[in-house]
């Protein structure tokens, strides 16, 4: 069970003018295959089938994964606002007659115009939907903890490269946190791996080797 | 943001015996394209465009459509423990030259068998994985709300269909209590639908138009 | 079996200058979740699967469903002349060498200038293809004709934002018909679902609540 | 424009005996890629495409695609009411509590009991969606119908199979009909080919090798 | 089994200006219905079921695919440099916070910036990916070399019009060496067809027919 | 370029009884997401990225990564040949009308029956193609071994639980040679991420730590 608090996890600012294209990216981090969506999906059904708790030596790690999936919701719900935020000023109120969405016909993203009422939606930026054959839930709990940490990182990576798409003060601030938050999740997944294999594969972190201070 | 609790909607009786392709149909009520995942995934980005909440008037609506999706977090939570029920049993523990999954070679789902460990994912009855391109936000109040009481039917007659697929009890449980839910969530958005356009589209209900108590 | 008449439903304006990226869009009228494609083959195949035809209480409803399914085949063949006119002068016939489909190259849509030879395909506004999934055929005639209401509201949504993405006259020539003969569609179904139900369910329309008068 | 007359190409004989994994392999031949539904819209959107139509000497050819087009329009609701022929009598009528469609669960096509009220729908014999993308329109001539060529030589085969798998006479009724009508097409495509480049690869035909009588 | 000598095909020239459009474009020859991975995966696949290999009659046919197929490997191996020469100099190294990717925000191919770090991948134009659903292989002879055939014109024309969508000479380069390749192939199918059928098939050639030479 | 040589890595046991069923189960380790084709297609496609070869510090990586892929495509060989294998004697030679095809009616995978001609292709266990959006190259050297590491032993939990399903001598000796092979490239990648980063991640091996001797 889950209860819902009205409020987004950090406070974004205010957006100055609208980028219609910066949201079609944004969309990656959304839907895409390193994209908050599957963080959430795979941490989720992770949880779901952790059948073993009677186990109070897994107990921690059922505990983890619960926790960070449910993190993640709010994860979802901090891009799906940004994305609302980008698209802020792209059109004018106007008769249809004068075509008002015409801005947007030319725009990345058509799906934005034509369908969600320039909305947020499960895509990546491409406009392909996220597919729950992205997760990944094998029954296998080193495995499905390396995959974790693996995706932890590669979703560092997808973020950075949007990240350096735009300048977009509501767009990087938004990164920038989940920069900060994927950066714990990928310690506490390599930490979780010591744990069960003794091998300190946090030590390889931050991958990409550039540090989030660079992304302010 | 989320919080977790965990606990299961309603307790689930003790799974008597395995029924790997009761599984594999209940699938279709969690990743089909009138399963948990859609209506969940539909009213949670339906409640993350709601843009207009300055609008006192839309409150209500907003409210309606964020509550239903967070419920619907848990609905996912209760199919993934019946499909993990469905599997107890089904396979006995034995070194692998003996081929303990052999009995799963010619069941309907082998997904399951090779890559889940026996557990659940966002999957439909035929292996096919859910797609955020099932979901519907419009950003018209009318129009999403017409397709969530459309969506609340199409899901009751699909739960009614898996019923009588499958006489297991665990399954059956689960789609009692779903099926009395769906059936408020249907009445709540025909209800703000007449608060909306003035017909009273609840009087429909139920669609089909068997009672649940015919669902014990 | 079918008969085809060698006519456009109406006679579209003489193209006066081209408009790639308004094809693009108007593939979303074409294979989109809400586009012809989906109207035609919904409706075609609910109904095929009436199988109760010996009840003449359904004939009916029946005829309805088959005369508007084959309405539709003519608006796939409207929206398809559209999209053809719209790349009339689009490109210059020049040697090879001279790259005379370079002013394609960053177009939204490359498949119409690599794959179809500048005609129309049964794909959307992204260049993805119009799915099997997307239809709707339940065997529940209330629940049919629900979904078939809520279709056409849907796509007469979808409409009017292509037509607010492009001023061309032959686009919109073609989406104010279409405004139209929907418009009579929903009715239908409005009226079938009254006559069914009891429910003067069509006392929503028009949704959106924009008049067509406004969509010249 | 279509117009639609309501009557079978050929009549079917009556159900004899159900056949749900027939019915799932009939599937194949709707929604397949070699199935009805891709010859259907293969050559109705290159006949839409066809825009050259003032040249008189290309009038023929645009004439035999449309009218295989229209032709097929007739051979998806052969299959279709196939489909619906071979469910007769698969379920019996029963309270849910009594799992009437429990004999489905372990059958080839779940989507059949679960959602289309055992009716056909433009899926193949895995339930995978037909898809626009398995359509051919190149906009050139030679090439276009050089695919159709292909594509009835390899529908054949698909028919051939299908009927190798299954011994009921409905099926068998309708897979000997659509194989005749297959012949003819393959030929008048072969005989367009020779037409517009002198090279008689219609006497390739049959491919494979069997003849149809043995399909009786 | 399989060796890999470490050169490619031919020697592209170096790299003068980046063209990101054009990368977008060229991975329809890579990933799309009718580019390398489809001609490879086809022809690889028919190789590994030949299984009549006893037949001494069969064997040069066998042996045909077989070769083919191996030299395809080479071909997704030269169009993958050409994607990446086609991004070289398109960004500029600096500190996130100057936005090096901006440039590639607004491109047709947005993978390439967030996901391949600026390379190739088996996706198409749109980036949509390359699907082992696009492969024929029949167990059929006759029918399979057909497709071949078919395969090598539907490819050449592809080719062809991504030629003249760009001047890119890193582009045509590689263009040029797939056309004589490509019209190798089709030949050489053509010719098989003629062997085992009798039809002279491959008098048909080139489709389109315009020469090679135009594409220098 | 590449060169084939005409024998498989291993001689596979002659076939002494046809099992449909395991070819169906077979094909996840072909066309799965944690199968051969992946495997070879992540490999392939990072060797043809890997730009920066001029650096001599990074040579050793890259022969790692292209040495790999060539071996992988040995895989895809010896994987179809066994489905190829698990066929033999499933059909038996007879007239159509005796329909020669239907003991497969009712198997797992009908497009074996339908459309390869009991061959195999490079889709799943449950018919799913394989998709270019399964591989992963993203640029950056550590995340592409960790993730190449993952998919390994990913790949081996696949492996062990196909192998678990059947007790087919000809799928358990294939199995058998690819764990071992897999065990290889797993520790190789690890070595090779211990260079990069001096992390000892290839002491969590083997994942599942179930030994290769227990799979004989």
């Amino acid at each position: 069970m889950y209860l819902r608090i009205d409020r987004l996890q950090i406070e974004l600012p205010a957006p100055k003018e609208p980028d219609p294209n910066a949201a079609a990216a944004v969309q990656e981090l959304l839907g895409g295959r390193f994209g908050e969506m599957n963080t959430l999906m795979t941490y989720t059904y992770q949880s779901f089938n952790f059948r073993l708790h009677k186990n109070p030596a897994l107990k921690p790690f059922r505990d983890l994964v619960s926790n960070i999936a449910t993190e993640e919701l709010g994860h979802i719900e901090l891009v799906s606002a940004t994305i609302n935020a980008l698209y802020v000023g792209a059109t004018k109120p106007a008769p249809p007659e004068q075509a008002p969405l015409k801005p947007l016909k030319d725009a990345r993203n058509t799906y934005h115009a034509a369908m969600t009422g320039l909305g947020a939606f499960p895509f990546d930026s491409h406009g392909a939907p996220w597919k729950g054959e992205y997760i990944f839930v094998s029954g296998n709990l080193v495995l499905d903890f390396l995959y974790n940490f693996f995706l932890e990182v590669g979703a560092r990576l997808a973020k950075m490269r949007v990240y350096e798409m735009t300048d977009n003060p509501v767009a990087r601030e938004m990164i920038g946190y989940l920069l900060v938050r994927g950066g714990v999740h990928a310690l506490a997944y390599g930490k979780a791996l010591e744990a069960l294999t003794g091998v300190e594969v946090w030590r390889m972190l931050p991958i990409p080797s550039v540090p989030n201070s660079k992304f302010p």
